[in-house]
């Protein structure tokens, strides 16, 4: 058995062990699912090993466009080595449609184009329920400066764009978004990351014919078995084999 | 018989007709394909059909994004109403991975991914046999001004990461492409839009497993039906049905 390696954090839905080498984690996925500030929880057989291999896809595709991010390489079906970051304490969350807090708070039907893909920000913070956050605050706080919300913006663009065209390729609307962002130093010079993780976790997704949700609403609205979902997303982008009925995406040895 | 409608411009490829409203004009997919500057022609049966659905495609996607082209509908097989422009006579080429003139001019093996994106023009003069320019001749010669391609690198580069998500997503490699730029006024107001088309015409595809070419390239160097590799484009991206050996795209009405 191996050595018992060190746990650097545990979330609700991944743990950050100690990684191989020095600078890197180890981050592990697991199959647990919650909502509403873990207020629903639920363990979801084969999530975690889903969300691994289209994490790892959506890295990859960033890296090859040039949007610098935190993947280094998949271990296991559940594993992957990551750049450890200093992560800025906010959830970037892009929108194109409006969906969830935004349709709430400002009376928006589900669905509704937005004028523009809006970017917004919450405060990560368990205790305070992530609260949404303007730049001021961020600023004020020095959570981050004005010239990192400016990069981080450019980003998280990027990502929108990128993901947008990913997801239009095969059927499916990307509604929005949230991605988180790490500091890292090379040669002393501070770049911001993409970190965390993309997947139907992060990420609204409605089939573009039928308006099917392929993420975690799915879950926090109990609409159907999520696993289905997320698999329905591996198989289309090409992760899994094309009548598959497993939960084993293709390509992970 | 539907009155004849006035030519307004006879490209290689593609008729301009004009337009049902004021300010739109009808574009008209040829099955002829060229190369080499017009040297090497043939007529490839059902590729007109194709490009115009798969331009369809890319621009509808574009302006999901909110990246503004001159796409307006869909037509008939043939033939789109799209925005008149005035066309800025420069193709403005993005390249990812070395091909093609940058391989040869630096001796780069074909398929080298590039240090980051490389954005470069040609004039579009075919006596000239549009030849590759700089920011600076452009802007000397009153092409386009300093701004026009600040505006100009920006959408470019926009459209990079939205079509390389698209071919992500579905297995494909964007090698490089091509796109031009039209000027339209709205409100006294210029603006630059995307104009011309988006198909494998004008972009270079591979195959991200085999390397197998899914471009105009397999009729410039003669590796094969050129409809074939077309179809087989359009069908990954769901515009055909799954087994269809027929050249017509669905949704076609």
């Amino acid at each position: 058995m191996a050595p018992r390696r060190k746990k650097v954090y545990e979330g609700k839905a991944k743990i950050l062990y100690e990684g191989t080498e020095p600078g890197t984690l180890v981050q592990y996925f697991k199959d647990d699912a919650t909502a509403f500030n873990a207020q629903k929880k639920a363990v979801i057989e084969g999530k975690g090993v889903l969300n691994n291999r289209l994490s790892e896809f959506f890295m990859n595709g960033l890296t090859n466009i040039g949007v610098p991010n935190h993947f280094i390489r998949r271990i296991n079906m559940r594993e992957q080595l990551i750049r450890q970051v200093e992560i800025v304490p906010l959830e970037v969350i892009v929108r194109n449609f409006a969906a969830g807090s935004i349709s709430k708070r400002l009376g928006l039907e589900e669905g509704t184009l937005l004028p523009r893909p809006i970017v917004e920000y919450s405060f990560k913070n368990d205790e305070l329920g992530d609260p949404m956050v303007s730049e001021e605050y961020i600023i004020a706080f020095g959570w981050a400066t004005q010239q990192d919300l400016d990069d981080i913006v450019s980003l998280a663009l990027r990502v929108n764009d990128f993901l947008s065209g990913v997801f239009y390729g095969v059927g499916i609307k990307l509604i929005d978004f949230k991605i988180e962002i790490g500091r890292v130093w090379d040669n002393d010079f501070m770049r911001l990351i993409v970190a965390d993780e993309i997947s139907p976790d992060s990420c609204r997704l409605w089939d573009m014919k039928t308006g099917q949700k392929l993420d975690k609403d799915v879950f926090r609205r109990d609409l159907g078995n999520l696993t289905d979902a997320y698999t329905e997303v591996a198989r289309r982008l090409g992760l899994m084999p094309a009548n598959t009925t497993s939960l084993k995406p293709t390509a992970i040895n």
